[in-house]
This record gives C-alpha cells, structure tokens and sequence, in this order.
C-alpha cells in the first residue's frame, strides 16, 4: 500500500512488528511472571541463556566484559519455580504458523525433561502461541506426551491444541495468567483422584 | 621449601590448588546432581550464569558468536529443580575462612529469594564448604534465618554450622549425597507436625 508522500508505511511497521514478534510471548511471560512475585502468589523465572564463555577481559574486578562466547543448547525448558509449593516448569515457543506447531521448535532434551518433571509429579506444560492468529494455548504435558504416543507427525496440529489446550487471554495485568489455568487442571486431577478413590470403595 | 634443582614445589601446588578450589564445590554439585538424575532420584540443576549479551557476530545461522557481553547479578539462587514432587533451591558457597562464613557472599537478592522461596513451604538451603577445613555443610533456610533474625553480624561463625548445619560427607558417587540430608531434615519436620496435632488433641 502506497502512502501520500510515497512512504510504504504498512510494510515498515509490518517488518517493526515481525523483528519484535519473537520477543512478545517472552516479554508477556516475563511480566507475568513479575506480577506473580509482587502479589507474592509464585516465584518463577526465566532461566538465562547458557552460555559457553571462551575469553573474558578482566579490565577491573568489577567490570569483566565476555569477549568471545557461544550459544549452548538448553537441556532444560526455560521456565521454572515454585507455585503453592508445587515444582512448576514449562517451555514458552511462538510459531508463524496458522495451521500447526511444529515439534522440531523443541529440542529433544527439552522434551525429555518435561517427561521426567511429568514422572515426579511436577506440573509441566507447554505454552505455545500462534503469532498470526493471535492465540495462545497452555498444553499440559500429559496432553503432549498423550500425542506424541499416539502420532508419528512432526507438527501438532492448531485443533489438537483447541481440542485439548486451554485457551490463555491476554489481559492487562497479569498479561498472560497462566496460573489461573494450572489452578483448573489441578483441580480436575484432585476431582479424577477423589472420584477414582469413590469407585474404589 | 626448596627441592634439589631449585623448584620451589609445594608453593607451585599451593597455586594450582587455589585457582581450582573456587570450582570443587560446584564440580562436586554438578556430578551430584548428574547422578540424581541418572538414577531418576532427583531433576535439580545449576542455573547458567546471567549475561548480558551486547554485541553478537552472525555468520552465520548455527554459529553465532557473543563479541561483547557482562556478567549480571543473579536474582535467584544459583541451584533448583524438582525432589519427590517438591520444588528444591539452593545456594552453594565456598569460603577460604577457617572461623566463619561472611554474608557478603551472597547478595541481597539472593536471600530475599530464599526467604520467598522458604514462606512457599520450598525446601530452601545453603551449601556452605569451608576449603581450608575440608568441611561442607548443609545450613536450612530456616536455621539461615533464625541466625539473621538473633544476630547483627556480618558472618556466620563455624560453630554455628557445627551446631545447625548438617555435615556432608565427602564420598565417591553421589560425591556429595544433600537428597539424603533433606531427607532427614523432611522427616523431622514431619515429626514435628505429627507431635504437635498429638499435643493439640
């Protein structure tokens, strides 16, 4: 689309809002995750970037600046904390796609220890937002573990996530009260748990 | 000492000893925490080091290289992860003192994580090894705090480990087993709960 004075200017903010698209989902999670520790309701952070440092100047104590260092793959999610002392942990990813979301965005050590969290009864998940569509699912790893034993597909399709996801709104604040959804799923394991115990009697 | 052909040997050996002391705890910790996980005992690892990345040379996709970045502050405690459901942290330190363990080791914030993470009925700790002793302790966050709360000093004397703190062996495999020290410190708090619903009776 041409502007008056020739500026192409839906193509200049449309690469502006692509550059920062990656971002988004991290930034939601990470002001989240700070109105969380200001109510006092969970503490979880972001876990930084590992890091394999090569050479640091140590100009002075105080200020030693990386000279050379790579980019290690991560062998944990990114997220993780502690939430009515629960262990909580999960893997935050953005996909452009509008019909999928393709599981090679998760490396395979990721998902091995989203299996083992799931084993020790950790409360793990996946969040997972589909930027040209603007939604944004919670997957419990149940869920996930649930059709990857079932399918041999490189991609979760977008309705598995409609079917069996939950659906996270964003609000003001908190941008993405994603505890609002664990607090749900808590609840309908301790309904299963009480009506298997009934059946039981 | 001099030996024969003038190598002034053990101050070598000294050298060498100190610039790998600041890393044996952590060596020891991380081959600890491999083992819990090869055993499926335990999911608990040592957080990578915060940076902040400032210049980073992209030739290409899968070889980037990080040409300037510094070391931040860590908000958090450097070790977390999961135990028998149950959301673990903790601080590893190591002091060249042979009397106490001065507080300045570990930084406002990270002490405010702990008490946070403490009040979240996580099972918060320090590590604490005193180099020169060959002594490593495991101190609660409850005993951390009680001391805070009693006392205006600047460290924490020995004899105060000695009296809260749990002592952790060195061995060969865990190299340093603190699961079985929380297990014993999850125990006696149980007990304490148990005696005071039978006083309460």
């Amino acid at each position: 689309m041409n502007y008056p004075n020739g500026i192409k200017k839906s193509v200049t903010n449309h690469h502006t809002n692509y550059a920062n698209r990656g971002m988004m989902l991290e930034q939601d999670l990470n002001s989240t995750n700070i109105y969380y520790r200001e109510i006092d309701k969970a503490y979880i952070y972001k876990k930084p970037t590992p890091i394999k440092i090569v050479n640091v100047d140590y100009q002075s104590r105080k200020l030693a600046t990386i000279k050379e260092a790579y980019f290690l793959e991560p062998s944990t999610t990114d997220y993780n904390g502690i939430y009515k002392g629960k262990y909580i942990d999960f893997e935050a990813k953005e996909t452009k796609s509008k019909t999928s979301f393709a599981l090679e965005n998760i490396h395979p050590h990721q998902i091995k220890h989203l299996q083992n969290i799931k084993n020790q009864q950790g409360i793990a998940f996946l969040i997972v937002r589909f930027t040209n569509l603007s939604l944004t699912f919670l997957l419990t790893a149940n869920d996930f573990f649930d059709f990857l034993e079932k399918n041999n597909r490189k991609s979760i399709p977008l309705n598995y996530f409609q079917q069996k996801g939950y659906l996270l709104k964003e609000k003001l604040n908190p941008r993405i009260d994603y505890l609002e959804i664990v607090d749900k799923f808590m609840e309908e394991k301790n309904d299963k748990k009480r009506n298997k115990k009934e059946k039981d009697k």
